[in-house]
């Protein structure tokens, strides 16, 4: 076990990286050439141009006035000024859910870190099992865990009794939270302007008619069934493959804008292979061949374009379908249409953004296949996913790598290479797979078929948390392979496993505190300096950008990674419930992560995240879950680990406290869920009456006309505005962008620019 | 083990048990005295009067016709004549579904029973490892089953294939019965003719205002909130001290005529006394006496109910809310109103027949308190009930009852007695618990809080279903206490589970043929006899009738005892797919039980039954996840058993099982669930379209005035009528009958007279 010392070192070597990147990031970020990359988010909203600090020309790119170096923290204050209710105006509700999370944390762990240390530590200093057993090698620690009350004390009760103070204050943050997040849900939809989704339902499994078109069978399926009601609707097109046309014109264009620049530059014309990257094939000359690639693929397009629009085949049997009042829309998006409950099955329309188009057309049984394949496929991941690593980490060493590229063989001879190659190769295979994992694991919430991509974010979140679970938590406690602890679950008995894993757990303190600086604390601040966006960005200005809209266009502010950041906040607020009454010495190193988080986070928030689309936190239901089933795991683990100290069935004093933690999540999902799932008719009647009174001419018929067009099928121009549509009836603001992209929110936010 | 002489002179006991009851149905059906036991559902329908034979006095009450003495089985085929979609008619779908359980059972298992008597008794008899064994004591049925087969035998992926078509045609016939049922279902809701329930809905946890009585509360918001829809409402009194007393005073009216009769019979004034039961205190004139507290009653009746009609707390925070159409009603049934998903909960109105009226005042917060509870309790109920139970047992001894009833010390000083006492006691106080143990659960559903007498009689088999699982299933392999199973499972591995369950099967297979036979055999065969109505019946027909109203009432058809019958049912049907792949001997037993539990069944439906309330099959959900429960523990029990048997790691060849039960679980949920669950749209607006063309007239707020008022509310008259709404717009047939309910029936249905 790590003494304190090791523990002081190791934060101190963490401090010092994660202090080193914020150094990088308060310096990197005054600079105006970099304003694009730490403040897309004021560029989008149209606020913020160029720097525009007139003077001399290196101004522009350096800054040099040296009293912005010195209070180059004052980023933090400012990130945390901004108050709530504008963040949300700023932002959007799904930001401001995502960084209460840490704030949850926060809630829960810093009473909890106060209580244990004035309850806990005493009690388990006086018990001195350790300094007894002189011949164990214990740390200061250890001796403030609850591994130095000797067997059998009656000190556990303090154990026991904290243990249900932690629960219970554990249920009162969660509880508020979720009631605090169903309130600002509802009040978000409730003050929210005039969106094509209020009044559009989707809807999925359309029967096939032998007589009409699916857009006719939806017309006369929904006037009779809603005749004062519906409006209007829109057919989806499988439009994958023309997507993929247009997507792939988009590269040919940067590369033609590329060299188009370089020969603006040079004055020569540039020269390209025509094989695959511009690597091999016979040389050409480089503008021409794009100019008539692109040609080529434009034709292809328009092919493809009348294709999709005039065969029946093209349509998927899915439509969006819009009412005349949000009333009608909460109505049919609540009931079941048909007598046979899995055709016209009907939703919520996504956002327009959100919409993912791929995953229309899949019947309802090819559905339910797809989901068994899948979570078949998750239990292997999750359990066998080390078996192809160390195949392919098998593969990776030296004579692999001759074989495959013989022209290195000089390189890896050289003694120093070889060794870093066989020290560091199999762990960089288990990295890029680890990197890849999410990827992985939104493919496979591809795969089984939900329409939205925030519904995508959403599943793949819960497979990465499993993930987590049990190949983080879990396979660091137990040490071995996910598959040997399959083995060991399997073969002990239900009241085992928690007794066999809570013995290990303080002793497997030290290694989740060197765990939560490394992965927690350096990770966040790595976070704030956005290194990969930063180099994209210079990359793509020098070589592609012209005019000011190829500039906003190379920007990219990136949006929360809620997939992968949301599991691993969970991992630490699990890491807290369990060790609170164990080894409450961790507690201040997840309070540290969980407030430095929340600053950096806040200010990405403010300063540089652009959501991909906003679903009023519809993902705080798994967010709370998670919480409870981390809560569930401690009190488990916690009376597992009781049980081996000899104090009769006192340890059984806790059980009550998992069936009340059960209770509990029932309760709360009885009391909030539908908040996130469902559209209560009141509301919408609110809203309807108030727009029939104040706009009685407004015609909703074109408003929603083209809302529901799949991307391609509009002109650039279109495109954008559907990504403007809660701003285009609020007052323009002069802005130097070219872009139709503007914003009413000048007023009430407050910019953080005073230091830019 | 049991040879297989034991099980034919079993058998052949059983059988005559059974043989003697039906001897004395067949006997007493066909007197006339006792027309009213057996065929009460006609008289119900008033199709059918008192026996009119003219003739001799005695033909009045006794057949002295020797034919039909003759044929006395021909009630069987009689019982199996009438097609189903007259049957449904006739006793409505509920009964229908529920001896089509039956069914469903019969079509699973003659196909398996076929197959495994084909396929497996040959394998198993084959392997010779018992005659090999020649110490072991074994008989011929035991050559029979999979114990005979050699360990680490080929023989085993007999057994193995088999599991798997056993599987696959479960899957089959559960999934077109859950089809045909759904279909059922949707047809007999659309091809109902106008009932209160399709209009209304049930409103609960109506928030209170400081400024408005729930009343007007009702109606503001749902004209606000269903502006065109809203018809009317009906707030819910609570009526419970009301209903005590209207109980009470029928009790005392009983006692009233019952000595009126006597009076008139013996022309001298009958005496009783004051106190309990009439059993002690002062004599008085019982006529008298009875009037004067008749009277007493009926003023305390009249003031609590002008009590209740003005005292605002005896309003209940819930109402029926009536709409113009069907349509609105589905809408409004299906939708969340306000914001606070635990305000304004919405459900489909169950039917006033159907109304639980003493749980519509819980808040949501106690409800859910209630359930965990509930939950809690049950857990103990189920594995800890022995305890209390031994304690009475120990209680409930000799000395015990001399203490109580020092009366009885000198009957209980006899030898014979005191030796029967002892015998039997701790068995009669089990029997008694096993026999109150449906009250105590529906007690404990109750407390749980549900609206309608369906959903707890839904709920109630619930509970029992598990209780039989635990203490009647698993209780009889492993024998021993369940709070020792209990021990056994916390300490056992969960892969050692199913293998030591399993491995306990095959040898418990005479056990379960002998229990077959006792419970299910004669069981089915004495409750064709209804020894207890009989009884009641011919009881109160000489003390308390007088009018042939009288005897109208005195007749009690009861109905399907569903929490009771279904979840046995679900025993035979698990014991079944448990042993099909095991010892297949056991089939035939369960197939006898199944067939002629259908037809018993089935004539109990069309000449006995009168049900409670008529839910249209809702309950068919649980029927079948039951079944898939009981198949998912087959499939895991027999994985156990194979992994004892040597044969490598080839049983693992069974785990996809367990799996694909789970999916097609999950698949048959998705697709017809709803069916059961929610009203499609498009059904209430084909019959609304429908009503509105033929009927443009028609007084809907009139017809759905009173219907959801609580019974005590209602006069007799009224009361009666508003059980017969179904009928009362159709041709009245002529009856004998005084009460006012009068059918319609007669043309469709055949009533089974001819041999009476």
């Amino acid at each position: 076990m790590a003494s304190l010392r090791d523990i002081v070192t190791s934060a101190s070597i963490n401090l010092l990286s994660a202090f080193g990147f914020l150094m990088a990031f308060a310096i990197l970020r005054i600079q105006p050439f970099n304003d694009r990359v730490y403040f897309p988010r004021w560029y989008k909203k149209g606020t913020r141009s160029s720097p525009t600090r007139s003077g001399a020309y290196a101004s522009k790119f350096v800054n040099l006035d040296c009293r912005t170096y010195l209070n180059f923290l004052n980023w933090m204050p400012a990130a945390l000024r901004m108050p709530e209710p504008e963040l949300i105006d700023h932002a959007g509700l799904d930001s401001v859910a995502y960084i209460r999370i840490y704030l949850l944390g926060l809630k829960i762990f810093v009473p909890l870190a106060v209580l244990s240390f004035m309850v806990l530590v005493p009690v388990n200093w006086i018990g001195d099992t350790l300094e007894r057993a002189k011949d164990l090698n214990f740390s200061n620690i250890d001796k403030l865990s609850i591994s130095n009350v000797p067997d059998g004390s009656k000190g556990f009760w303090a154990h026991i009794v904290m243990s249900y103070v932690f629960s219970f204050w554990t249920f009162y943050v969660l509880y508020s939270e979720y009631k605090v997040l169903a309130t600002m849900r509802a009040d978000y939809l409730a003050s929210e302007t005039r969106r094509p989704d209020q009044f559009t339902v989707l809807v999925r499994n359309i029967p096939p008619d032998p007589d009409e078109s699916v857009s006719e069978h939806v017309q006369h399926f929904f006037c009779v069934n809603h005749p004062d009601h519906y409006l209007t609707h829109q057919i989806v097109y499988n439009a994958n493959k023309l997507a993929s046309l247009v997507s792939k014109k988009r590269d040919l264009q940067n590369w033609y804008i590329y060299y188009q620049n370089k020969f603006e530059r040079t004055s020569k014309r540039p020269l390209t292979k025509t094989g695959f990257m511009g690597l091999w094939g016979t040389k050409v000359d480089a503008i021409d061949h794009y100019t008539s690639q692109i040609q080529k693929l434009n034709e292809e397009e328009a092919v493809e374009r009348e294709r999709v629009k005039k065969d029946p085949d093209a349509v998927v049997p899915a439509a969006f379908v819009s009412f005349k009042s949000r009333w009608a829309a909460a109505v049919c998006a609540q009931t079941q249409l048909c007598r046979n409950p899995t055709l016209w099955l009907t939703e919520w329309a996504p956002e327009p953004r959100d919409v993912y188009w791929d995953n229309f057309a899949i019947p309802y049984f090819e559905l339910t296949i797809r989901r068994l394949i899948i979570a078949v496929a998750l239990f292997f991941l999750i359990f066998f996913f080390m078996i192809p690593i160390a195949f392919v980490q098998s593969l990776a060493n030296i004579e692999g790598i001759q074989k495959v590229f013989p022209f290195l063989k000089p390189l890896i001879q050289i003694e120093s290479v070889k060794s870093v190659i066989q020290g560091f190769l199999p762990g960089i295979v288990l990295k890029i797979f680890l990197a890849v994992l999410p990827q992985i694991l939104m493919t496979m919430s591809k795969i089984e078929g939900y329409p939205s991509i925030s519904a995508l974010d959403r599943k793949s979140a819960a497979k990465y948390h499993m993930f987590i679970l049990v190949n983080i938590f879990l396979g660091s406690i137990i040490t071995g392979s996910a598959l040997q602890q399959l083995k060991t679950f399997i073969d002990l008995p239900p009241t085992e496993i928690p007794k066999t894993i809570g013995v290990y757990i303080p002793m497997k303190a030290n290694f989740f505190i060197t765990y939560i600086m490394v992965d927690g604390w350096a990770g966040v601040a790595a976070e704030s300096l956005r290194l990969v966006p930063l180099v994209l960005f210079h990359l793509k200005n020098t070589f592609l950008v012209k005019t000011e809209q190829d500039r906003y266009e190379a920007m990219e502010p990136g949006s929360i990674d809620f997939p992968v950041g949301e599991p691993r906040i969970q991992l630490y607020i699990l890491l807290g419930l369990v060790y609170a009454p164990i080894t409450p010495f961790l507690l201040p190193f997840i309070i540290i992560f969980l407030a430095f988080a929340y600053v950096v986070f806040r200010n990405q928030v403010i300063n540089v995240y652009d959501p991909k689309y906003e679903s009023a936190a519809a993902f705080w239901p798994d967010v709370h879950k998670r919480v409870v089933i981390g809560l569930f795991i401690s009190q488990l683990l916690l009376l597992g680990l009781l049980s081996t100290k000899k104090i009769g069935r006192n340890h059984f004093a806790l059980l009550p406290l998992p069936v009340l933690t059960i209770w509990f999540f029932m309760y709360c999902k009885g009391r909030f869920e539908s908040v996130f799932v469902r559209f209560p008719l009141q509301e919408a009647m609110v809203k309807d009456t108030l727009e029939r009174a104040t706009e009685p001419q407004f015609n909703l018929k074109a408003y929603l006309k083209d809302a529901y067009m799949h991307p391609v099928f509009k002109s650039s121009d279109v495109e954008k505005s559907d990504f403007t549509f809660e701003e285009e009836k609020s007052p323009l603001v002069a802005t130097t962008r070219v872009a139709t992209k503007l914003s009413p929110d000048v007023n009430s936010s407050s910019p953080v620019q005073s230091d830019a």
